[in-house]
């Protein structure tokens, strides 16, 4: 009820009459009334003018699930929203609603995470209030062979819902980190449960330091913030919805094709690697090269210095260091 | 307690003392005699003859823990047991214990299956007390890429451990269905969670159809079990201690290798479809060919009618028509 009052005065830009929220949710003036008053108690400023009606001039800095929900502009991820003030772990969580049939496109979003993972079980910091956590649950009809590709169609989407808000140097570093001024903003760790004949669920999670200040000591050099970067803080639910709006229409491409073939020319375009000297750390021996962009299965084309071949470079094997501000 | 008696049992063709028993194992004689009482109670034939000792000359049809633990000759696989009477699914229970930090190599057993699970969420069927149904969960240090090959290997120890204990015609129809005259004696999936970078666990459900004697109409035609095949009931346990050794060896190479090479020629011995004709179904267009064998990653190799090309065919993406029993 709160989400659906809420999306009605965000649809108009003027005053909404409570006799319209009452015909147009079918529903009383009383339960528009509490409905009202509940926003309110959730920070929400609603102002109620005589012979006008309802209007919202501030609301609190939220990702809860009834913001979220009012703002999210999309087909059909995200229709089913889990928020939570603080979890061990979204992908954790995301994961158990995958086990229990939880439809594709499925959401769970914190303020907090206590338990936060990055990639091959390192700590993700996800602090209270200010960084943006979120796990997508998708189904995709595709054998498991695929599912990697996931990872950089979601880097692509948060790349390009920074770029497009803030306008600022947001670029990808292969195959799914994403970078500003050479500093990390972004970590996404995608997990999936198969069979060797198709994928039961893939959970993606991404953490976004949104309105951090300070980071631990330990990553202070290699991560940065989007108030950090901008000087002020961030509308986070702005930020979750653009990703997730960005993310939806990528994956619908990704999925269709089952490659990034639709994807490959947005993706080089951001990919901060491109043309630039790379490391590859292949476990059968280190050697160096000029990257030349993915191909459409995600993989990274690399140019190697000692004989000029152009090999393909495979993330769940090596490692590429480039010459960023982190490695 | 038992487990231990009833091994200490076993390691001697002649009768053991309770003094010796004692001694092996560093209990009391009350102890002992408890245990050989509550192994009694499960069917167990114990004789006991005063100034010799203990000797067991029968032993229940049973695959529980203790009876499989006091068989097993393994290095490091099935040194946990986990076994049920009845259970909805052995993979289902496996991958719960997966997400809780489960060893490598632990093992459930159940006796009937009431929600067995097949490839593609096909139902298997695993009436009481004439399958065997297990799931081995391990951890293998590999990309995701790699594990649909850990399919290709199970198949393989239950095909060469039913030729070993039985001289049974058994083979393998490509991928992993392990085929007797014509029809399927054993069902394999394989299921993981995973990361990018790394597999977190995988588990391994196999059902084999050991003293069934009757099939539901609609896989009466493709299926068999060992005793219909044999014309007398097997020992389920001796079957499954095989299964698991056999395993053990086969994975060992596949994990260090990290691909099939040192499997491949044993594999494509047994390989049903070997030099013989195939319906490829591949959702770009069915095509006929000639099986050439599997290659080091597990794909078939196959030999196209239309062009002469030799193709790699991959599991996941196509399925393999043979001119066998089934299809």
């Amino acid at each position: 009820m709160k989400e659906k009052v809420l999306r009605a005065l965000r649809d108009e830009d003027d005053y909404v009459s409570g006799q319209a929220l009452c015909e147009k949710l079918g529903v009383s003036r009383t339960a528009v009334w509490k409905a009202i008053q509940s926003l309110r108690e959730d920070g929400y400023v609603i102002e109620a003018v005589p012979n006008k009606g309802y209007r919202i001039t501030g609301c609190p800095d939220t990702i809860a699930a009834e913001e979220v929900a009012s703002r999210l502009r999309t087909k059909w991820m995200g229709k089913k929203l889990y928020y939570f003030s603080t979890i061990d772990s979204t992908n954790q969580y995301a994961k158990k609603l995958g086990e229990e049939q939880a439809p594709d496109g499925t959401i769970v979003i914190a303020d907090e995470q206590t338990a936060g993972k990055g990639r091959s079980g390192r700590h993700w910091v996800t602090p209270p209030k200010s960084a943006i956590a979120f796990t997508i649950l998708v189904r995709p009809k595709l054998p498991p062979s695929r599912i990697s590709m996931v990872t950089l169609v979601k880097g692509l989407a948060v790349c390009n819902a920074i770029r497009q808000l803030y306008s600022l140097p947001a670029g990808i570093k292969w195959p799914n980190d994403v970078v500003i001024h050479g500093r990390k903003i972004c970590g996404i760790l995608t997990e999936m449960s198969a069979e060797v004949d198709g994928v039961h669920y893939v959970v993606i999670g991404t953490g976004i330091n949104a309105n951090l200040t300070s980071f631990p000591e330990e990553i202070r050099k290699i991560a940065t913030s989007l108030e950090l970067e901008l000087g002020h803080p961030v509308d986070r639910a702005q930020v979750l919805c653009r990703v997730i709006e960005l993310f939806e229409q990528y994956y619908d491409l990704f999925e269709k094709r089952g490659d990034l073939t639709d994807l490959q020319e947005m993706y080089n375009k951001e990919l901060l690697n491109l043309n630039q000297k790379v490391r590859v750390l292949d476990p059968k021996g280190a050697y160096t090269g000029t990257a030349l962009g993915i191909d459409p299965e995600g993989e990274l084309l690399v140019k190697r210095d000692d004989d000029g071949k152009t090999v393909k470079v495979w993330s769940g094997e090596v490692s590429v260091r480039g010459i960023y501000g982190y490695v």
